[in-house]
């Protein structure tokens, strides 16, 4: 790769085509600096898969040029990723007060705080890395302290908005620096790179305020216990959740792993304030009367295993929901999570609980923290960028973002529309996207790196449909003869009895290594093959079923 | 169970708290008529299972009362058990001429054509069983030829809805007869069933016509083919594209098999007009200009081997998707199913394609067949029954259904909200739900029913998280002594060499053998425990999973 001071490369080792894993890098010069390190959830195809984190075998690579990790906010799809990519290439990373506190929280149960570099950034720091420098604007979003990122360079200027939404009354203070912006596009942006999560939703994102109101009359009305559920990291709902319950004389405890250490983080770092005394511990609860308490739980999502799940089903030690109690759903489900989520709604129901969950679409106590199609086009408006590539979002909503660009003038053919590995060089002013570096999946397994890839899943799968049967044969070394009948084992297959089945299949093998002895072929990989070719096919054709078949040969 | 003159019983086999394998049964003196005999498709928790229907162990148990079914359409939640339900219990089956057309097709195919006894009815059929008589009436729906029941009894009337919505402008001729559920309604309704698919929507299901000044749009607007999916049974969306492709000049193409099929039989029965010359072969699509050409096609859901998916992936052989070409989505998804179709939208941005699917609200080709609340509500009113039951939904849909019972005059303790083999008795005109039935779920794997369990899914589910050790002994029969080294395989457990694992895992297993055998403990039970036990321990503590266990003993 020709590095030279007249180019700059911009590319994604992911977030591009999916949602999720979000990782863009930055090349100028000798410089490489990574903007954000996040993992995504495995759909149900991946079986057994934990995680799914940016392969970086190209920085791994090009080690001795990466700067920087520069992380624009603390959601897991952009800080998911971080212990397992430090474990691999420690460069220092910078990000806000409450964006460290988080990561710092994986990095503790990744026992890698001690020897990672975290460095604090606000709005108004400024790096150098070579040549280039960076600079930051404050956006808002569902979670506090978020930058957008500006890159110097003598060629011009980079904008990378981060998530973002236009709130023009946001709660505790999370405004965007408006002002910053246009200065930025006043001063020239030469590509911009903007997020596109909601860039098929028509019309404004509705203010996080909105839902303070619904939240308070929703506390109001309820007779006997509140609990209540939402994302951890966003704390101006919890923010407004405590100003509810302050209203309504709750006592608020807090159900969950991360909604307790989120709201430590943010309790300490100054982003949430809670009133003296209101916290309680969760084996209080029942101490006090029931309208005096609210519980502000994990498992917005349907989580199997997150606290409201676990209420839902009578299953959370100490705390039962009764007949009376509110359960509030201060959330919206994110696609693939709506079956999950409306079998707790069930549960809770079957309970006797009154559930608010946004049946209709008017009473649904969630807004999105993504900018919706007028939010993109400001930001495009404020910036004003010659190229464009958006970002974060599957193909379709990186369409719809191209269009909402061509609508405020960015031209056509200045937008680009990539892949995850893509490349889009700038050479002299011009911008080409014509190579690509390696990029991938890398997927976590109970906690660990690899391990598990094409085959292991194929077998997963195939086993998932229709189990296994084993055929083990014992023969002996120096005649090549089966030494006992062949057995067959099946797991995952048949309830009921299947003796006759089974009797069937010894039979078929016994009679192909008879065969196949006879014409001298019984070679293992030989008789491994005929035997699962047999027996596949006989099962097939008496059950309609494909189990995996898995010939095993003992020798003496 | 008492079966007396003054008792009527209803209950649901399926249907109560899922969406899915609607059946209903009415119990009165000595008859049993089933409604409906659904199937449900399963979640992804029932790793390989084809189809879930109704468990009939008490029909079959009580075969000499059955009189009937009587199906109310044709969908599959409501046709999809029939061939299973018919091979063990062969009663005659009564519903309208398309409900039969479709029933024909999947006997067909399970070849029970023949001893199937199919008994055409219509909106004024009047039945006699024993001494209850029964009749319909028409109802409106996403389907053609739907009907509502109207069981007589001495002890009252007994109303069961179908599915429904309320559409003053059907498309086809498909209305509801108003006049006559006031009728009834006026003589007298005892017990209500209605379906609660929609209760949780407010207002008032858009009527089907309102979609084709959409189709036509997208017609008149597509430069080249159009390419448009919907479910193949909702006949009145089919003719609106129909006459679509008619006001724009195009030739339809129909694509899948069970869009053939279905619309061979509403042509056939004369549910559907097309004119003379308009259907082409698949084969000629490619003989016409792209502005002469619709195709219309299976897989709106995104079924993965449905028309569309393969089209989408360039996986049709013989037809392309090429840029310019419209795709249209004229068919929401259904909640499950949108990660499967949204996988297939970005596939189709990547060819090139303009999607109309309904990314906006605003944009959507689609109205819901299933009556939100007002519909309900008028229903309830038109019937303004003394008791009530909210039938096919979950619970939720249920528990917002009985408000709007409530609403419009139901006592709230004249609302029953049951699960499946929950019966209310009726007697001497009261209501009471004190008893239940045994009901479950079926488990079609591979064509046939049963065979697969709470074991074979148990293990399907482990393997497919973690994946499986074989861990293989021969032992000599007469010393219980190992003849060779125990051997370990692994299935969907690892994909890069696991020498070094496997070395240990086998010296863990011939030590333990060893021990066992010392002990005088080495019986096949105590020996299978224990190295099941310590392997799983190992291999957690080395790898955090856990994969299944088999231990297999060869003796010799």
């Amino acid at each position: 790769m020709s590095v030279t001071e007249n180019l700059i490369s911009v590319f994604a080792l992911g977030g591009l085509n999916e949602i999720g894993k979000n990782m863009y890098a930055i090349e100028y010069s000798n410089d490489i600096v990574i903007i954000d390190c996040g993992n995504k959830f495995p759909d149900e195809s991946l079986l057994g898969i934990d995680l799914i984190i940016p392969d970086i075998t190209y920085l791994i690579e090009n080690k001795d040029r990466v700067r920087a990790l520069i992380v624009t906010h603390g959601h897991e799809d952009h800080i998911g990723g971080i212990p397992f990519f430090l474990k691999r290439l420690n460069v220092p990373v910078y990000a806000t007060r409450f964006t460290l506190g988080l990561i710092e929280i994986k990095l503790k149960e990744h026992k890698l705080l001690r020897e990672s570099e975290l460095l604090e950034i606000n709005s108004h720091s400024k790096l150098k890395f070579g040549k280039m420098g960076v600079s930051f604007f404050k956006v808002t979003h569902s979670i506090p302290d978020c930058l957008g990122i500006v890159f110097q360079t003598p060629l011009g200027n980079i904008v990378h908005t981060g998530d973002f939404k236009f709130d023009l009354t946001p709660v505790n203070n999370q405004h965007s620096d408006i002002h910053k912006m246009a200065e930025i596009g006043n001063e020239g942006v030469l590509l911009l790179l903007s997020e596109s999560t909601n860039a098929e939703r028509p019309g404004l994102t509705p203010s996080e305020q909105t839902i303070g109101e619904q939240l308070d009359a929703a506390f109001m009305k309820a007779e006997r216990k509140v609990i209540i559920s939402t994302f951890a990291s966003n704390i101006s709902r919890v923010q407004q959740i405590v100003n509810a319950a302050q209203k309504t004389n709750r006592k608020i405890a807090l159900l969950g792993r991360s909604m307790v250490n989120v709201v430590a983080v943010a309790i300490e770092r100054g982003y949430l304030t809670v009133p003296d005394g209101m916290l309680i511990d969760q084996n209080e609860i029942n101490e006090l009367p029931p309208e005096k308490v609210a519980i502000l739980c994990t498992g917005s999502q349907g989580e199997p295993l997150a606290a409201l799940a676990r209420l839902s089903t009578g299953n959370f030690r100490g705390i039962d929901i009764l007949p009376k109690d509110t359960v509030i759903f201060a959330a919206g489900p994110i696609p693939g999570n709506e079956r999950n989520v409306t079998s707790i709604i069930d549960n809770l129901y079957a309970l006797g609980a009154t559930v608010i969950y946004g049946s209709g679409s008017s009473s649904r106590i969630h807004v999105s923290g993504h900018g919706y199609q007028e939010d993109l086009k400001l930001m495009l408006t404020l910036m004003n960028p010659k190229y464009f590539i958006p970002i974060h979002g599957e193909l379709r909503m990186l369409h719809h973002h191209r269009l909402l660009a061509e609508s405020i003038g960015v031209d056509r053919g200045n937008t680009f529309i990539m892949n995850n590995g893509d490349v889009v060089d700038i050479e002299h002013g011009i911008a080409r996207q014509t190579r690509n570096i390696p990029v991938g999946n890398t997927y976590v397994d109970g906690g660990e790196i690899g391990n598990v890839g094409g085959f292991v899943l194929r077998d997963r799968k195939q086993f998932s449909e229709d189990g296994m049967l084993i055929i083990v044969l014992t023969m002996s070394k120096a005649e090549g003869k089966l030494l006992s009948e062949p057995e067959t084992i099946s797991r995952g297959f048949i309830d009921s009895d299947f003796s006759e089945l089974r009797r069937n299949l010894n039979q078929l093998t016994t009679k192909i290594v008879n065969e196949l002895q006879e014409e001298n072929r019984n070679q293992w990989n030989v008789l491994k093959r005929e035997i699962k070719k047999s027996i596949q096919q006989r099962v097939f054709n008496q059950m309609k079923r494909k189990p995996m078949i898995v010939p095993i040969l003992i020798e003496i």
